[in-house]
């Protein structure tokens, strides 16, 4: 993409109304424009992220088993009058009278919708195990809406939604869920620690929250020094192998790890001084088992292999992917802008010509700009005619991994900069090398 | 995907609720569930041909050089009164009151919130033209919401809207978005015509629908035969060329072609008899060029070249993805189901085990569906223990482009057999020339 056709409203001042580095940072790079309290429009670099975040989640639900399916975001309040939530939900429930005046509602969650569903096709358990999700837009109308995409009302969620037959089964779907997780936030390049949760107004009795630490974090958490170093299960992790998925969870819950509303101060003192980490930390996912808590009310259930029928048992596993990019954002960045972690990048490469109108430089533009994007590279070329100051100030805040800096010094001579954003390592190589150096052909 | 572990709610009688073709088929296909009026989940069947409809909208708009956004779904009343149009747009726009008891509602469309972004941002012609699409869920509250996702509440919608300093600018945008959108059409399998359309409630005076003619469609159309022979512009079409673009645009608005509103019955009787297209059709896309109509109340200005500040001239361009697939099945289907264009198909192949358990047939289709996967294909491999023929009336209903069957007898002779869904063709083939014919590797 050139930028002189792109479109990335870059803010030289910080916003006032920013009170976290990742609400700044996302304003001042042009990803977000917010519209109302709590709402948020994703500008074209911001919506690249999203994507690649969506992306990611979804790879790692699909691998884990997971169907994807789609929700629509209106919904007959009848539904939330079946389980009992419609009325105990609160005032952060958006509700809605149509134009016949009937109670409508902007789902905040979906547990009661996927049950209808599941209800009205699923009879027997020679069709279970079967977990369904989206990703769809929700609303949650908080009192205060505040830092930017962290915690806005209208906001993008992953939700699953998994059946079984008993607790057994939905003990499994939850581990695989929990695995699921764990992958899918070390490919985004955050180091998320499961942490016992209380299950709220889902309801349930086994819930784990998905931590990461950073300073900025909401609240305080404390875990074992020793989730620092586990190893993460791998692409060839069998899913269908309750055993193995069974055996990683253990490992991951094995060490101390409390978020402060279930910490247990027993337990904590019995952690070794130098292991003890005690952290802010950020939620970057949820997942609960709750058994038959909507199963039962809406008369979800399917005939076993004893020929009675039995309410299936459920859980429920969210992501917000809108809200994980402010938490890497929070999570990777320095005082020049965001870092983004390669995958999650809206860009691989940011091209920067420093002086357009210079035959040598626009011509090694052209020839390395084409070259990425045919070895599959998404490149943001800077051929804009503003000042190479302007242009590296951009380039580091929004974060592209490499960038690569053509001068008509170095272009005279063949060569090309080539800029780690993360280390700020600078190299400069003739262009072929700089080519093959981030994975394209002379 | 195997279908043991797949989602697939076949319906095996015809739903009372559906009136159309599309709509019937979609709910036995078990593609859509209707969860009030007006308002469908997407099952896995259906939600990958929404995507897949959606990526190539998405390829389309990009390669016409507009960028993706994407805006929320609720929106603030306040920007709607600086239009005029919050009192304007009547009983079809769904009103809310937040917990602070504000206005609010759920977008039936976005020029308000665009305008908005850009008058925040832009403020010199030398950042024109600027073309923003999002894809995003809207509500409007129709009376009478009927024939499922053709016309429905809530609704998938492209929009794209268009910013320019004059009107000649805008009439280029305005064309690329009409080239784009018979290049969009095309390769979803459809036939769509252009038609002069009033403006009706956005306003404008420059405005076509793109209508697909099927015995189903909801309006009264009269062309010109011609326009079923026109040649499509191709992948090559170079959209910075202004000419090149202008010279598409009056190839194709050049034979007679009216909607019934804009019908004219003295060009109508110019028409040659035999030439003469009458027929029904389904609107699938409509562009508007209304100029000021928006930049002008909300202030949206740009410096010109002239030094002086002039309103920008704007265009929205609309496509609606979850009414396109009723669209296509309305124009592509048969007495046993859907017969997707391969373009859109949930999967490229269908593969048929007629008798699980039995070693040989077994083997074949495990080695059909691994190479067939490691080829890039998707396949939905039935390797449920439903009869043969439930297995055929399934594979018809849902419509996949081709199906690969492996019974015992074929099994042993090393042979399987092949069958094109649209024509109706089969073939019965060794094993390895199965896989080449589908372009897989043996």
């Amino acid at each position: 993409m050139r930028l002189s056709r792109y479109f990335l409203p870059i803010l030289k001042e910080n916003p006032r109304e920013a009170d976290i580095i990742s609400h700044r940072l996302m304003l001042r790079a042009g990803m977000i424009r917010q519209q109302a309290a709590g709402s948020f429009s994703w500008l074209p670099l911001g919506k690249r992220v999203l994507d690649k975040i969506c992306r990611i989640v979804r790879e790692e639900q699909d691998r884990a088993g997971a169907l994807e399916i789609l929700m629509p975001t209106i919904q007959s309040a009848d539904l939330w009058r079946e389980s009992g939530r419609y009325d105990d939900y609160g005032k952060e429930m958006l509700r809605i009278k149509d134009r016949h005046e009937r109670d409508m509602l902007f789902g905040p969650t979906n547990e009661e919708m996927v049950t209808e569903i599941f209800r009205s096709y699923v009879k027997t358990y020679k069709d279970l195990p079967l977990n369904l999700y989206h990703i769809q837009w929700k609303f949650r109308d908080e009192v205060r809406p505040r830092f930017g995409v962290m915690r806005s009302r209208e906001f993008l969620m992953k939700d699953a939604y998994s059946f079984d037959l008993d607790f057994d089964g939905a003990k499994a779907a939850y581990n695989r869920m929990f695995v699921s997780y764990l992958r899918t936030f070390t490919r985004m390049g955050l180091q998320a620690i499961p942490m016992r949760a209380d299950t709220g107004p889902i309801g349930g009795d086994l819930s784990h929250e998905f931590i990461i630490l950073a300073e900025t974090g909401e609240s305080q958490v404390f875990c074992h020094r020793d989730y620092l170093a586990l190893p993460v299960p791998g692409a060839a992790t069998d899913f269908a192998n309750d055993g193995e998925i069974d055996g990683i969870v253990k490992q991951w819950t094995t060490p101390y790890a409390a978020t402060e509303e279930m910490h247990d101060e027993a337990a904590w003192a019995a952690v070794p001084e130098a292991d003890k980490v005690s952290a802010r930390g950020i939620e970057v996912g949820h997942i609960f088992h709750f058994g038959e808590k909507y199963s039962k009310p809406m008369g979800a259930k399917v005939m076993g292999p004893d020929g009675k029928e039995h309410f299936v048992s459920m859980g429920s596993y969210g992501i917000g992917p809108s809200r994980l990019i402010a938490a890497i954002i929070e999570a990777s960045h320095d005082e020049n802008g965001i870092i983004w972690p390669e995958s999650v990048a809206p860009f691989d490469i940011g091209l920067i010509n420093m002086k357009v109108g210079d035959g040598e430089c626009d011509r090694i533009c052209d020839e390395l700009y084409k070259a990425f994007e045919a070895a599959g590279k998404d490149v943001l070329y800077d051929d804009t005619d503003q000042r190479a100051g302007g242009k590296f100030a951009t380039a580091d805040l929004i974060g592209l991994p490499w960038q690569v800096i053509v001068g008509p010094r170095g272009a005279a001579a063949g060569e090309v900069e080539i800029k780690n954003r993360k280390t700020g390592e600078r190299e400069t190589l003739p262009v072929a090398q700089a080519l093959a150096k981030l994975g394209a052909k002379a």
